[in-house]
């Protein structure tokens, strides 16, 4: 790029796992990104329920990284950092509350009244209030971008809304937790029982210590009400979403399955009919659904191009950081 | 979409299966593209050896599903369609020609000097030219766009470029030809040798009469090359590629490799560092790139998103169709 780099202020709100994992992406990524895409990506705040740092002209690394020098949140709140910091693109990354959304939804309705673009990794408000949050967004003239809510890393609302763009969506389906795809993969491998592979989960951190939201297929349901709205533009909440978990599963049902060519899979299905369905479901061993550990994986089947597939990492910070990085450079190219 | 659609005129310039493909699709899908996408695609030009026909109004589809109507090449030749027709986008989807690049190649460079934009699915130009022809689209503000061309419906090049902006690639490897995984794949099922399988392949519309291209690896060495420059910013051609085919692959090797937990693909593979090898190659059976049939896959190497697998229908004409239409409305969104 012989142009001068765009500045692009970034705020980032919610400093757990991916809010850090952004902040690192940035620094690593920073001066590739300014020299193939044009943009200068630069940190003026970052807030979470411990406070608050801002600079007008760019956090130091060493600002960022000591959250001692904090401002605490009685003296700046989450939301005065996004009203009054001016900035371009505000990055919510709290965590997922799919009861009523809070406080991720607060902070994108504040970022969008404030004329700021959104990407989120958030599933809670998308999943609770689509249509209202990109309405508020065409209304203010500003995008909100979600591709790191569902797949992690694994890009698929970009892939099918504009990869894709030209073919008619029928039916996307996939795993989409890799909790319970390790879970299975892992009973089905060693022929162990539930109890005793979520326990070795829990130890090596791939599932939390209440670790229903994923076993019981809430975060698929979740992630899949954000695929109908958004691919399909449904309206969709978590309510409409006929969910079954995976706690019932047995070694014996998956030996049964493996002896005739089959795996269990916790499966997310919507199709274009209106249907949403979160099940376990029996999976041909040579199909690319088919993936082990904790991979995700979709198939997205379309009128023109056929049967399409991703798979790919659908957690972790850098991942979540990955999808939130290419959604700022795509609202600028 | 309430603002008024803006009219696209193309020509397409090759009209065997993709450019036939490319009107089929046109057809099929130009009132949803108009909704959705805000474009209205005309076609107003198509030329191949057997002649052209042309209307700055748009072909209606009579004329363009009746060859005998066409002008004969002497008094139009493709040139002159690109040339003399007012249109934005050139389709050019003539044969591959790894030779000489030609008829393909000047058709690329005269509709790039007469202002348009360009969607091909020919490698030819591609692994010859790729440097030339991407500076010539720079000079003159056009696109060169050329998603087709590799791995058909899959949406590998956009993916990597767009979907996965951020991230630095480390390697791409894959399968990238959909009649030797046919072959290999039908070998390993069912213990037959190679001329067997081949001859199948052959009456079944799998292989061509002449199936050099594709056995040998220079299919896949092609494709690989547009990869190389395109994601890698590097400049090879066909000639920088070490090919080994699937040709001395026998039945015994096949069964050794199952036994042993493998199956064996011919893989074509570039890294960063600047090595291409297309080779058969040991892929374990869990392993994402182990797809069967006449499946492509492509599994990423990035440095913050993991691997990333996409997996599709790497031939057919309305396949290709899709992709090429795909890239239309990316020019225009």
């Amino acid at each position: 790029m012989k142009t001068k780099p765009k500045t692009v202020r970034i705020s980032i709100i919610g400093f757990g796992n991916v809010g850090g994992g952004v902040a690192e992406a940035v620094r690593r990524k920073r001066e590739e990104i300014e020299r193939r895409h044009g943009i200068d990506i630069k940190i003026v705040g970052i807030a979470d329920l411990k406070g608050a740092i801002v600079n007008e002209n760019g956090l130091s690394e060493d600002a960022i990284m000591k959250p001692k020098t904090r401002r605490k949140p009685e003296d700046m709140t989450s939301r005065d950092v996004i009203k009054e910091i001016e900035h371009e693109v505000m990055v919510e990354a709290t965590p997922t509350n799919v009861e009523n959304g809070e406080p991720g939804l607060t902070h994108i309705i504040t970022a969008l009244e404030s004329d700021r673009h959104v990407v989120t990794s958030n599933k809670g408000p998308l999943a609770l209030e689509y249509s209202r949050l990109m309405e508020l967004a065409a209304k203010r003239g500003k995008e909100l971008r979600f591709e790191a809510a569902v797949g992690g890393a694994m890009p698929i609302i970009s892939l099918v809304r504009e990869n894709l763009a030209g073919n008619g969506i029928i039916s996307i389906k996939g795993i989409l937790n890799g909790t319970c795809n390790y879970i299975l993969t892992r009973m089905a491998e060693e022929g162990l029982p539930y109890e005793h592979v979520l326990k070795e989960a829990q130890e090596i951190g791939i599932a939390e210590s209440d670790p229903s939201k994923d076993v019981e297929g809430i975060d698929t349901a979740v992630k899949l009400v954000i695929l109908a709205n958004s691919v399909f533009d449904m309206n969709m909440t978590y309510e409409d979403v006929e969910v079954t978990g995976i706690t019932d599963i047995t070694p014996d049902a998956l030996k049964l399955a493996n002896d005739a060519g089959y795996m269990i899979k916790l499966i997310g299905e919507v199709d274009r009919a209106g249907g949403l369905k979160v099940a376990p479901r029996l999976v041909p061993k040579d199909d690319p659904l088919n993936v082990g550990g904790t991979l995700n994986v979709a198939t997205i089947k379309t009128d023109l191009a056929g049967d399409i597939t991703v798979i790919g990492k659908g957690a972790g910070p850098i991942e979540a950081a990955s999808a939130i990085l290419s959604d700022i450079i795509r609202i600028y190219s």
